[in-house]
């Protein structure tokens, strides 16, 4: 029988087109359907179009389907990619910078609770539990930890989130001048939370190579980086500072976090992630705008064009996602090892059982199955784990209340907020926001969130 | 078999007053030895002497003793009711609060966690493993969340930290117009974060009594409460607009507390707590100052003067404090509900069980035993509990592994911290401020805490 896959939010196109490609080089798959939904006609016909000529491209014997209503696209689906987001656009975040930035806040840390993007992935959750119980859903949109934890809590289906910010640990192996195909690793942990507790290089703790390097080699190393263009995130003096507080090196996007001292405004980013700031910068993510038009540019010339196949601009290898190779494990007993986010149920000691950790897991025919690892050092609990753990909880609580004042909270519990004033009028000026296209797919924030009973009005500042 | 009271710190003169004035007044403790520890010998002879002659004028049979050695005056204990702060001195703290507003703090609000007083309870809770392992540990002394927690954790002594931070229940009974004497309540949480889930008047829900109070008594009760000099933390602006926040009143020292946004700086704090902003502020401690004075002035004149006694200035009646009722009712199974600090183990859900809780409990010749109560609203454990929950983990942690820079994270996660470099500022000057007397008495602080291995100074400020 042939496996339906379904991609919601598919005219994320780079995402899709990878999807596609490793779908089409992933022979025990043939004849899978891939269903793409996405509210966007235009992108969904690229999308579609591309998908096509690639598949032909590469003799791969793929049905693909393409549908504006999610509900035809769930029917008889056995596996959903969820990449469908309503505010992870460029130009919206970009206008909503500018929004807060005339509050007084750096790069929109103003720490409102997020609401659409999780309401959306419940909204799609529940849709799930109706016509296709049995799919699963692998997320592939943020926020990855909350939205895990929250469609595994409020839903029967099967969830589990998926993140590659992991390789990082390939990217430390390089910097260091190891071989990362000879690497043997673990980074368990929260999504964008995840911490090097093994690290063997032929079987060799490759940790002590790290010491050297940051001793001898690390000064060098930013000033070339630096001539270059800009210092890679995960081997920046950030990444080194958390590195000497924790004593395991973070990966992936847990270097691009970390406490809100190495990012209140642009000088201080660029004393931490190098002469540049990094590509959380508005600098920086106007360079990623530009790419990923550019990027599109190209979708469309290969999806329509006469001149150029996919497979001359995009090439014919697999990439290092991991979305179709545990489809492969789950449907075709093709095991193999990845990293996974799921509900904790007792692999990662000291979380929660119903929360969502990011750890290794063994796919297979029988299911997505955690390793239990060794807990993380208390310190990395206690001061990195358990407070995003917590920002999770209010964040979620604050979803299934709709309770205003905890949206407020959550702007006053931003380090960038001053007063209770600049918080309260940040609030009014997010949720009035101007919506954007998706929006009108998700219940207008201004009815689901409403002020306690006899809400109290501060008193006005002096 | 006659009961031994040590009390530890006994030169906090107003403290120990009470408690021997509340020995005298309970007639079953009679026979009773209570023993004063202090390092402060003058202190310590002017309590002990204000003691005899107070037991003279109340005719009550108790035998007082005195010593310099804390392990003199643990043998044979069977209360050990500590009360030793090493930093809790007015002189130390104002200190201290010049010294941080230098640093661009308001009111001392670094966020260094606490060592002095938590090393002392430690080092006293292991004296008493050693020497009386049977007595109880009776934590009259803050932090009392954290110290009755590492006390309870760390050692096999019995332990319960005692505030009176419950009686705010009182005023707000009285300033709404009812009579305290014939509430029915119940405020559970941590200690200094506590919330009134049940608050009847003749067994009536006392609540709709406070809401109407809100709506048309409130504001001319500030008006005149100004006037008068100052309005009652209890029921401050900001204790209301908890109460909004939350659903139920925050009692006694938690109004006190309470978000960052309250507490900025005078202006902010005259906003929330009204004109004076309240005792939390340089000159409201002044006066505290003047008044503490004045009161051990009076007490050495009851100590040693001929004309007054001790009955003259302090009366014959019993405190409200709970430590003596506690012991009588342990001693002689007079049995009584009282509110108490104890490790959880189940009382209170969604808090661990090895974490101190304050609750009302039970006391008889059988024990401590906390009534089981229902869970806090959801809002307040994320909101409140929590928070604090996590930041008396990482105190206790510093303390325990002895890692500086889990003190300069301390200070990070103060939202009066702007930037790195103030923190590591601060935190070098907190390491070197002036050490007062009881600190000789205590492992040296940076004796105590050392930098993590190969601690990587921060590059210059921009």
């Amino acid at each position: 029988m042939s496996t339906k896959v379904t991609i919601i939010g598919a005219g994320s196109v780079v995402f899709s087109l990878g999807l596609v490609k490793d779908l089409c080089l992933t022979r025990s798959l043939k004849g899978s359907k891939v269903c793409f939904m996405d509210i966007d006609e235009e992108r969904l016909d690229v999308v579609y179009r591309l998908a096509g000529r690639y598949a032909e491209d590469l003799g791969a014997d793929l049905q693909f389907e393409r549908t504006l209503e999610r509900a035809a696209a769930l029917r008889e689906a056995d596996f959903v990619i969820n990449t469908a987001t309503a505010t992870h656009n460029e130009h919206f975040m970009k206008h909503r910078r500018e929004l807060t930035a005339r509050h007084g806040y750096f790069y929109a840390g103003t720490g409102m609770p997020e609401y659409h993007n999780l309401q959306l992935m419940l909204d799609v959750a529940r849709d799930m539990e109706r016509i296709c119980p049995d799919a699963w859903m692998l997320l592939a949109g943020n926020p990855v930890f909350d939205g895990t934890t929250l469609m595994g809590r409020q839903t029967g289906i099967k969830v589990c989130g998926l993140c590659h910010g992991h390789y990082g640990y390939r990217e430390i192996a390089r910097t260091i001048g190891l071989d990362p195909d000879r690497v043997t690793w673990q980074a368990p942990g929260l999504n964008h939370n995840i911490w090097l507790t093994h690290f063997y290089h032929d079987g060799q703790d490759a940790y002590p190579r790290l010491e050297s390097w940051i001793e001898k080699e690390s000064a060098a190393y930013w000033r070339a980086k630096e001539e270059e263009g800009g210092v890679p995130t995960q081997m920046s003096l950030a990444a080194i500072h958390q590195y000497r507080m924790y004593g395991l090196m973070p990966v992936g996007d847990t270097p691009r976090g970390g406490g809100w001292w190495y990012h209140t405004d642009l000088e201080t980013r660029q004393r931490w992630y190098g002469g540049s700031g990094g590509g959380d910068t508005p600098a920086g993510r106007d360079r990623i705008i530009k790419r990923k038009e550019e990027k599109f540019r190209q979708m469309k010339e290969a999806a329509y064009g006469t001149r150029i196949r996919p497979v001359d601009l995009f090439g014919d290898g697999k990439t290092t996602e991991q979305h179709i190779p545990i489809i492969d494990g789950l449907v075709n007993d093709h095991e193999g090892q990845f990293q996974v986010n799921v509900l904790n149920r007792g692999a990662l000691a000291g979380i929660p059982d119903d929360v969502a950790v990011e750890l290794p897991a063994l796919v297979n025919r029988k299911g997505i199955q955690p390793l239990c690892v060794e807990p993380l050092p208390r310190k990395i609990l206690l001061e990195c784990i358990y407070p995003d753990w917590l920002q999770m909880e209010r964040t979620l609580e604050a979803l299934l209340s709709g309770d205003l004042s905890m949206m407020l909270y959550g702007i006053l519990d931003s380090h960038q907020t001053r007063s209770y004033g600049q918080a309260t009028a940040m609030l009014e000026a997010l949720l009035h926001i101007e919506p954007n296209e998706p929006m009108a797919y998700i219940e207008d924030i201004e009815d689901h969130y409403r002020w306690p009973e006899n809400w109290l009005e501060a008193p006005p500042e002096p």
